[in-house]
């Protein structure tokens, strides 16, 4: 029999995050606050605890995981890892194919990584309540699950018409104690900003971030939890890769090639920032960011300072940028939807460290129906953009010859994603074109900087 | 840090099922024919592959799982055990509390584990295509993966009004490459009278199973395939508590109690038959089956032939029963709606081997929810039963001061039951009333045998 799966024991979880920031060959640039000079710490801790401002502006290479983190984390992890045998077969190819599972997680997706040392962090720090957004679910259910194993409450904003249409990530939420509003609400003053100006308000995602920002810097015992975007929300993702990098060398395996799709930058960072600290060291791996050519950030944006949410509330990051107002189409990747990046994983792209690609909608649908036939899982729509490159990475080893060792990340599974699944089916999915006058528009309005 | 999980590696993995009519202390009673004679394995062929029937009828107690069987398992098997820390904690026991993850399977339930062995078989028999009946869709879509890795056509007689208003478990089928149908379809003579009758026929289990079995029948190259209540599904399911006695035995634990839901009887058979081996050796374990108390088949069923479909076309079999025409409540664990039970299982019930109790809907998802919020997981509601149950003993424990070690199985993941919980959570669930007529009714329609 083929090994399918290498584990690892929970002795063998990591010990320590790793902060890329260490081994950048420039220091990150910092935020600017609306004056044009660096955000202050005491500025951020309006919203943000303590602990999770020393995390985004730690200098330090390793982080240590409080034990009480590592042992909420087990919950779900180490995460397996699989050889995609009969993907390989499947295509023909000479490469091997390692794919790390983060859909284990009891919120289906590598979100949690962050959500619980977030929770921890604000338990330790005295907070009482954590207030976020959500669009689909995703980073609201994590935040409801990690808020929920040290006694926080939580409050979910959803946009309104996710709330309605989408009510099985808002049951998930409640089912793990957390109380889920459907934004805009009545009880912030940008809520009812908005539903004075139109009472049937759909909700969006720049409005439910500002009433939780609201509620959050209106409230001493409450802080704001972010998903992605951020430095310290890229840290502790990077438990996947140090895994991945522990699982690989069992078989004695190194990648030639690490994939991870890319929205804010979090998942890519966490299955992709560990091998860098390799690659600065000396060592050969492409690491391959995926997004979609619908909302193409790091393969057609601008690095500029832009704001990271679509109203100008947030600090100035330095990042690529599809311009803050920018809309991408409604692809059903919800997650990938965003007009910015993470400004560590962008600094690295325009230092040529990382690469970046972009995949149209049907290819990535086309790669998970493949890929769901032949290893079982059901990708998230997200996690097929980087199922679709591994799959061309695998067919230009076939055309070449070459036996690349390439590994990916399968950053969540698609039991919520069924209905796009359905559509792809039916033919209603299609190609975007690429959204040029909107993103020269938003690029347009790109804030002036000092 | 305590202990979480613990793992098999693959090469731990069972190479044997366990077959407990080698262990029973009468031989498991026959299937009778429409004469009242045991059904030959010839008439068992209009339907079945010739390996199937074989072990269906097996007497040896151990039978090797093929080796092209167990790697297509490595997608997801061995399955992890958890130790309950966080609910023991919450409970306050002093029982140790430890559950097998059978949601980890691609189709997210324990259903894949017979799925794949009978794709095999029907392969290796030179079968092109397989039938089923699905309701809910847990069995059609693991029959669907099964296929999709065997390279055989599946299709799935789905029950309309399931179709219609549950399209993400046809999305799943259809991802897996199976072909769906909303039974009745105008393509068997069964879907043609039912259509006839009254063309807005929202279709039935019963339905669907005569419009399966009724091109099994017709097709030479077609077999039918069935998840749950026969002896070989009960068998392959073996795999689920010979894992956990050796993931046990491992942290030097040995269960006291072990517990799982029961519809069909293939999942408890699956956790607690390898340790009837044990017992049937004098070690003391009790053997804990736990059903719907609104369709309490094991409780307060008759002991006598019955049919296996509601319209009363499969052979007659010797098992607890409510009567082959029963309908029981809507309760949202579809997966334990059946009128009947797995021969052996009956047996050994009415053998005093195994025991048997029922649960009110309501208490299922409050246990269902305590779990999520203590473990993370959100269970299936057939698998909250179980939960339900391990909560009892555990319970009982806090009130003697006892120790014990439970063990339950986890059969399946709710996130396709999400809407479920939330009318659980919005007060529009029920405890259905004992339906004492409409079980006295039902069983007065038993057959007469002989």
């Amino acid at each position: 029999m083929q090994q399918t799966k290498i584990l690892l024991e929970e002795s063998e979880m990591p010990t320590h995050w790793y902060n890329v920031a260490a081994d950048m060959p420039n220091p990150p640039a910092p935020p600017l606050g609306p004056d044009g000079n660096p955000v202050t710490p005491d500025a951020m801790s309006a919203i943000f605890c303590e602990p999770i401002i020393q995390q985004e502006m730690a200098q330090e290479r390793w982080i240590e995981i409080p034990d009480e983190v590592r042992q909420v984390l087990t919950m779900w992890r180490p995460s397996p890892m699989f050889r995609a045998h009969r993907l390989e077969k499947a295509l023909g190819t000479p490469a091997k194919i390692f794919y790390k599972y983060e859909g284990v997680s009891p919120a289906g997706s590598h979100k949690p990584n962050s959500a619980v040392p977030q929770a921890y962090y604000n338990k330790m720090a005295g907070v009482k309540k954590l207030t976020t957004e959500t669009g689909a679910g995703q980073w609201g259910s994590s935040i409801s699950l990690a808020g929920q194993m040290y006694g926080l409450d939580v409050t979910v904003y959803m946009v309104k018409v996710s709330y309605q249409q989408k009510p099985f990530r808002r049951s998930m939420m409640e089912t793990w104690g957390a109380k889920v509003y459907a934004s805009p609400t009545d009880h912030t003053q940008a809520g009812k900003a908005a539903l004075a100006a139109d009472p049937n308000n759909p909700g969006s995602l720049g409005l439910a971030i500002s009433e939780a920002v609201e509620v959050a810097a209106s409230n001493p015992d409450t802080c704001y939890s972010l998903g992605s975007v951020l430095n310290h929300v890229c840290l502790h993702q990077t438990i996947i890769g140090q895994e991945a990098k522990k699982q690989l060398a069992k078989v004695d395996e190194y990648p030639d090639i690490v994939i991870g799709c890319c929205g804010g930058g979090s998942n890519f960072a966490g299955v992709a920032f560990p091998f860098l600290a390799d690659k600065a060291a000396g060592k050969e791996v492409r690491l391959v960011a995926v997004e979609p050519d619908s909302c193409p950030t790091l393969t057609r944006g601008h690095y500029a300072y832009d704001f990271g949410d679509s109203v100008g509330m947030t600090p100035l990051m330095l990042m690529y940028t599809l311009g803050h107002d920018f809309m991408p189409p409604s692809i059903h990747a919800g997650g990938l939807r965003y007009h910015g990046d993470s400004p560590l994983l962008s600094q690295l792209v325009k230092e040529g460290i990382v690469e970046a690609h972009g995949i149209p909608q049907l290819a990535t649908f086309e790669a998970g129906v493949q890929f769901a036939r032949a290893e079982g899982i059901i990708p998230a729509p997200e996690s097929c953009h980087a199922v679709a490159r591994a799959i061309i990475e695998a067919n230009a080893c076939k055309e070449s010859g070459e036996a690349k060792t390439i590994l990916f990340n399968l950053s969540g599974h698609g039991h919520f994603d069924m209905a796009s699944y359905d559509k792809f089916f039916a033919g209603e999915l299609e190609n975007y074109a690429y959204p040029e006058q909107a993103i020269k528009d938003a690029l347009s309005h790109l804030p002036k900087v000092g």
